[in-house]
């Protein structure tokens, strides 16, 4: 496992980047990427990954006809897992993606306990855990990894700090370059901290 | 990777299981039970083992409160993956449940062309794939490993054969024997196809 030092090259690679393609990028959200990626991923063998359907509690439903049945009351329910998972070198892997228009932290308030809890012990289970962090305003995404997280997470459970440093994330994260296809090559960091 | 022989001794267990305790069962499905059991395994930190949300697609949504959005459109979409993924013992764990009235054979329009591309992809990769299986008739549940269900999917796409027989399913599958807690303690048939 690798402690990536710090992001400067990518730094100067993301700068340079948001001037040059975001004006195309413009109304494109993380989980679109994610999903352009996942699927980029599955069409070339390299990893089966998928988004979890938003959970919905159904309460009624009309049967118009036989062919569709139509949902006409429902409900968003609080997720109790991670959004995303599936399998990668014969490894499994879990994570759960997030944006914030912070410039200069991560507040906790963003992630639910429950899915820290499903991480924690997805981890624990020798699964690969990660957080894809986007900071909208300086257009970075960052592979976070889950064991320098959870630090900062149990000090917010002790002593209530409810946020982690944008510093702190830039040193314990790994910059994910933006490519046309695939978006966001995550797997490209996981390679780089979890199997060399 | 042990090849099951077939589940005389079991089976006895079964006959008398349904004369104890299927008064207890009526109304419990499938789903309730495997719900039970991936409980059971995640309190006891054996396994992180979730089914999926149902997939739906949100046409409106009411918003009368801030706190509880309601959706008034929605409709039903068809599952991408298997219903059910996680982790075991460090392995990558994912399958689908199925039930089937048919007393002789298990139909294949019970299952989605792609789910079933799914499951080969994911075995490919190297995860623990299979069917929970539960002939209602029978009250029986088995474990069919992908590892066979997928030759006879095979002869289906060729030959155009819709459904496996009672008698092979038995053959290459382990019977799952019902208890109070967890209901359908899958992962030991698990421990004894694929790990022992």
């Amino acid at each position: 496992m690798k402690y990536p030092q710090g992001v400067r090259k990518q730094q100067s690679d993301s700068a340079q980047r948001s001037n040059e393609i975001n004006y195309g990028q413009r109304g494109m959200t993380l989980e679109k990427d994610l999903d352009k990626t996942n699927q980029f991923y599955l069409d070339s063998k390299r990893a089966i990954i998928h988004k979890k359907p938003t959970p919905v509690q159904i309460v009624d439903v009309d049967y118009p006809s036989r062919k569709k049945a139509k949902i006409t009351e429902a409900y968003f329910k609080v997720p109790s897992t991670s959004d995303y998972n599936g399998i990668y070198k014969g490894k499994y892997i879990d994570f759960e993606a997030k944006e914030t228009r912070n410039k200069t932290r991560f507040p906790f308030i963003n992630i639910h306990a429950h899915q820290v809890e499903h991480m924690r012990a997805c981890h624990n289970q020798g699964g690969i855990v990660f957080i894809i962090l986007k900071f909208t305003v300086h257009d970075e995404v960052y592979l976070y990894p889950f064991e320098h997280f959870v630090k900062h997470w149990d000090v917010f459970l002790a002593d209530g700090r409810k946020s982690i440093t944008y510093a702190d994330i830039k040193n314990e994260s790994i910059l994910l370059p933006i490519k046309y296809n695939p978006r966001y090559d995550y797997l490209a960091a996981v390679d780089e901290f979890y199997f060399e």
